[in-house]
C-alpha cells in the first residue's frame, strides 16, 4: 500500500472536516425525537461515501431508520469485503457532565471530542476514508460492499429482517467491523469474541396512587423498597447470578485457556486509577479480565420511582421502574435467558405488589477462531503499522447484529477496532484520539492487501 | 352558635371563590423557582384574612418562607386560640397523572380537585371563614391568633426560629391545627398522636463516570446494584428495621392499650380495595393501624440513575441516588436517628463505592393527652355538627412543627383535622369533598365556644 501515509497526510483537514459534518447530526437512536436526524445523518453517509469513490449507494428503507448500502465492484471473481459500521449513537444525558456541546465536536489535546467521535461514526468512516485512498490510488484489491444501519444502539431490530430480505446484495467472504477497542495506543489488540446482550424493562406497582409517605408508611408496599430487594436478590454473596438456570449453557473454559488469557497485559492498578475505584468488584473466582471476557454478568443500567427532583417530598411511590440488562457469554441462547429471567422476576414479587417484566432487545454472543484468514489478514495489518503484533482479546461488549450476521448471511466477521477504552463511549465527553483516527486508515487497506492475498491460497 | 349552618348556606360560593384564588397561586415551597408564589400566597392570605375580622394582618419575613400572622384580640384575659396552617403545597409531578390542571381547581361530583385542596389551603380556610363568621356575627367567644407558614412540606426550616424569636407575639393557651384527616365522612376522629420524621439523600459513587455496561459490566461495581442491595438491606425478613438501636428508644405499648386501639373502625378489605393491593406489608407482629400509628417506619420516597428515559442505553452509570425517609414514634429523638442512620449507611457502603447520606429533614413524634380541654371542646364540637362521638386516632403522618410547638412556646396543639385518606395529599388528583370543607366550618366555632367554657372551670 503505497503513499497512505502521505494521503492521509494530505487529506487530513478534509477527513475530520468531513467526520464532523456526520458528527453534528444528532443520530440518537433511542429517542424517536431524533427520527428526522437519523433520515438527514444517513443522507450524509451516501452523499460522503459516493464522493469516496462508490460505484453506487442507496439509503434502503426497513422497517426501522434507515440502512446505507454501498459497493465497489472491481471483479466479480475477487473476494468481496462487507464494511459493517453504524451511524446511530447513544443518548447524551446526563448533559450537565459534558464539558463541550456533544454534537460540536471539539479537537483538544489532539482528541476529538463528541458523541459518536469513537462509537461508531469515528471508527466507520475511517473506512470510508482507507477505501478513498485505495480507489483514488488504484489500489483496491478486491470488491467492497458498505452497510451503515442506524439502530445499533438499540438492538439493530430491523438490521435482521433487512440481512433475510437482501442475502444477495449483502452476499461477501467476510464482514469487516471496527466497532470495538484495542487495549492501548502502544498495546494494539484484535477482538476475537463478544458477549450477548439481554435487556428489560421492569415495572413494579404498588398502589393505585402515590400515597402519603407517613399515612401508609409501614403498612403498605413501597415498591421501591421492593423492587430493591429484587434487584438485590439477583446476585448472592459470591456475587453469583441467583437465576435458576442462568449458567447451565455457559462453556467452562479450561484451566490452560485461562492461564493464555491472564498472559495478556493488563494493570489492574491503572485501571482502577483510571476509573477512580478503590476495589474491583465481581464474580468470585474470576480476574477482572475474565470477568469482562468470558463471564456473563447483570446490571441495572437505570432506575427511577418516587420523587427524584428537588427538595423532599414525603411520598410512598406507586409504581418504580428499572432497566435491568445482562451480558452473556458464547453458547448462551439470549432468547432463553430473555424468557428466564421474565418469568423467575415476575415470579419472586411478592403478593403486596404487581410486576411486569418487559424484554427489549438482545443478541447471542459471538466468537471469531484466530485461524481463518481475517483474524490473520488484521493482525498482520496492525503488526505493519503499529510495528507489534496484536493480542486477541475478549470484549466485555456485545454487537449482537454479529452473530445475526453469521447465522443469517452465513459469514464471519473480524472485529478489528481502534477505540481505547478511555474513549468513554456511552457515556458524557466520548472521545477519540486523532492518533486512533489517522492509525486506523493507515492500518484498513493492508487489512485489505493482506486478506486477498491469504485469500489466493 | 347561633345561625352557623345559615351563614354557610348564604355564603359558600364567595367562600369557595376565595378558596379558589389561594389554591390558583402555585406555592410549591420544594422547587425554588416558586419562590415569587410563595410571596404571592401569603399576600393574598394576608388579604383575605383581614377581610374576615382580623384586626391586623403582617406578612412577617423569617430566613426562608414568609410567615403570615393575624390577630384579633376581644379581652387579653380571655384565653387565646392560635390557629396555624401552612400555606405552601407539595411538588406536583408526575403532571401526566392528573385528570385536571392542579392549580385549577375544579368541583365535579361534590369535590374539589386540586393540589392543596386539602393539605393545607382547603383545612386552614375554613379556620378563616369559621373565623368570620363568629367576628360578623358577633359571637367571637376569644382571642384568635393565626399564623400561616410557607414551609411545612419541607420540614417548617425557618418556623422554629421564627418562634424562637416571636414567643410573646405567638403566645396562645392551645394552637389549633386542621392538617390531619378523619377515618370517614361519618366517623370522625380526632388525631391525638402523629409520627416524627428523618429525611435523607442518599449518593452512591462507583467509577469517576459512566461506563459502558457491556465492556466494564460484570468487574466494576454498579452504584445502582449497590445501592438496591444496601435499601434491601435496611430491613429484615420480618420487616424490622435492620439499623442497630433504631428501636432503643420506641415506647413498648401495652397490650391493654393495644386492645384498646383495635377498637377504633377500620375495614382492611375496603383499604386493599381502595388502594387496589392484594396484601397490606409491614412489620411482622402489628396490625395496619398499629404499623402507622404506633411503629416508625422507613421508606424510599425517590430513587435515580442510570438512563431513565426512553429506549435500551446500556450503561454502567457513575452515580445512583435515593431519597429515604424514615416515621419515628414518640421517644425517639430524630437528631439521635439521623445521625445514626448516616453513620451506620455510609458505614455499610463496600469498598467498591463511596456513599455520602445528607440528612435533609426532621422532627419528632407528638402525642396530645385526651384529658386536655381542648381534645374535649373539639370532641364535643364534632359531635354537635356529626351527630357521633370522634375517635381518638393515631396518625402516621408528621408535622414536625408540632413537636417544636411545644418545646419552644410551651403550648400543646389539638390536631382537629377534616381530611380523608381518599383526598390523596401528596399525590396527584388532590382533592377535598364540599361536605368536608363546610362541615369544618361549621364545627370550628362549636370548638371555640367549647374551649371557653371548658377554660372557665
Amino acid at each position: 500500500m503505497k503513499q497512505i501515509k502521505e494521503y492521509i497526510e494530505a487529506n487530513k483537514d478534509r477527513f475530520l472536516d468531513e467526520l464532523f459534518q456526520l458528527i453534528r447530526i444528532p443520530s440518537i437512536s433511542a429517542e424517536s425525537e431524533h427520527k428526522p436526524d437519523m433520515i438527514r445523518c444517513a443522507e450524509k453517509w451516501r452523499e460522503l461515501i459516493l464522493a469516496a469513490g462508490a460505484d453506487k449507494c442507496e439509503v434502503m428503507s426497513t422497517t426501522g431508520n434507515p440502512v446505507v448500502y454501498a459497493e465497489k465492484i472491481v471483479d466479480p471473481s475477487k473476494p468481496t469485503v462487507l464494511v459493517y459500521g453504524h451511524y446511530d449513537v447513544m443518548p447524551v444525558e446526563p448533559l450537565e457532565l459534558w464539558n463541550t456541546n456533544p454534537f460540536e465536536p471539539v479537537i483538544k489535546d489532539d482528541i476529538i471530542w463528541a458523541r459518536g467521535a469513537d462509537d461508531d461514526k469515528g471508527q466507520s468512516f475511517m473506512h470510508a476514508k482507507a477505501f478513498e485512498f485505495m480507489v483514488k490510488t488504484n489500489q483496491l484489491p478486491c470488491n467492497v460492499k458498505f452497510m451503515l444501519e442506524g439502530e445499533e444502539e438499540i438492538g439493530s431490530g430491523a438490521l435482521y429482517g433487512f440481512c433475510e430480505e437482501h442475502k444477495e446484495l449483502l452476499k461477501s467472504d467476510i464482514i469487516l467491523v471496527s466497532d470495538t477497542g484495542m487495549i492501548a495506543q502502544d498495546i494494539p489488540s484484535i477482538t476475537s469474541g463478544l458477549r450477548g446482550l439481554c435487556y428489560w424493562d421492569v415495572e413494579v406497582t404498588g398502589a393505585n396512587h402515590d400515597l402519603h409517605s407517613g399515612i401508609y408508611g409501614g403498612a403498605v408496599a413501597n415498591p421501591i423498597n421492593i423492587l430493591c430487594k429484587m434487584i438485590a436478590d439477583l446476585h448472592d454473596a459470591d456475587n453469583h447470578i441467583t437465576i435458576p438456570g442462568f449458567y447451565d449453557d455457559v462453556l467452562v473454559i479450561s484451566d490452560q485457556e485461562r492461564a493464555l488469557m491472564a498472559q495478556a497485559p493488563f494493570d489492574e492498578e491503572a485501571y482502577k486509577k483510571e476509573l477512580d475505584i478503590k476495589t474491583v468488584h465481581g464474580e468470585k473466582g474470576y480476574t477482572t479480565k475474565e470477568r469482562t471476557g468470558i463471564r456473563p454478568c447483570l446490571d441495572v443500567c437505570g432506575i427511577w420511582g418516587g420523587h427524584t427532583g428537588e427538595g423532599s417530598k414525603t411520598v410512598l411511590p406507586s409504581k418504580a421502574y428499572a432497566k435491568i440488562s445482562t451480558r452473556l457469554v458464547a453458547n448462551q441462547d439470549y432468547q432463553k435467558i430473555s424468557q428466564l429471567f421474565k418469568d423467575y422476576f415476575e415470579a419472586a414479587a411478592p403478593d403486596c405488589v404487581t410486576v411486569k417484566v418487559t424484554p427489549s432487545h438482545g443478541g447471542a454472543a459471538y466468537v471469531s477462531p484466530l485461524e481463518m484468514p481475517a483474524y490473520q489478514a488484521a493482525e498482520k495489518a496492525m503488526t505493519t503499522t503499529f510495528g507489534k503484533r496484536p493480542v486477541p482479546t475478549r470484549s466485555g461488549g456485545s454487537i449482537p447484529i454479529v452473530a445475526g450476521f453469521e447465522k443469517i448471511l452465513g459469514t464471519k466477521s473480524i472485529l478489528m477496532g481502534f477505540g481505547l477504552g478511555s474513549d468513554a463511549i456511552h457515556a458524557p465527553n466520548e472521545n477519540y484520539p486523532l492518533f486512533n483516527f489517522f492509525k486506523g486508515i493507515e492500518t484498513i487497506p493492508y487489512f485489505y492487501e493482506n486478506y486477498v492475498e491469504l485469500m489466493k491460497k
